[in-house]
């Protein structure tokens, strides 16, 4: 099974990597960006079926590892059954 | 409008950090953790209502400043429109 989890700052969490990132975009003239955060996926192949579970094993894992609790925040999607392998 | 901007190592480009944490899950006793591969996700919120243009101005994007061509490779969303900011 396939998951992705997303990983990015909590809102009023400043975020100096995206404001260069913007800056930068700015500079090559793309204006229209109004606001950039940067954030992490991690995107993961999974043994076992059940997505219930598997989403319940990937919180615990983001609360216990994967995101700093005082300043991000994640979110877990289960992107699809089957064997494939992550891309 | 939002968007979302995905930039992963391409497959067969050696991913460290993804090693490291699959690792650690392990030690943690997170064993349905078959592949795990960290890549970066850029939260935008653009100015304009016109999807394919944004579209095509996110990929240039990509081209031009946010992936590395030779070792990685870029996905882009347009998440919804509307007015609201980038969480």
């Amino acid at each position: 099974m396939r998951a992705r989890v997303f990983v990015r700052l909590k809102r009023g969490i400043l975020d100096p990597q995206g404001a260069a990132v913007k800056r930068a975009l700015e500079g090559l003239g793309y204006r229209e960006v109004q606001e950039l955060r940067v954030g992490k996926v991690l995107e993961l192949e999974l043994e076992g079926t059940d997505r219930g579970q598997a989403h319940g094993r990937l919180e615990e894992m983001c609360r216990r590892l994967l995101a700093n609790p005082v300043t991000e925040e994640f979110t877990v999607e289960i992107v699809e059954d089957g064997a494939r392998g992550v891309r």
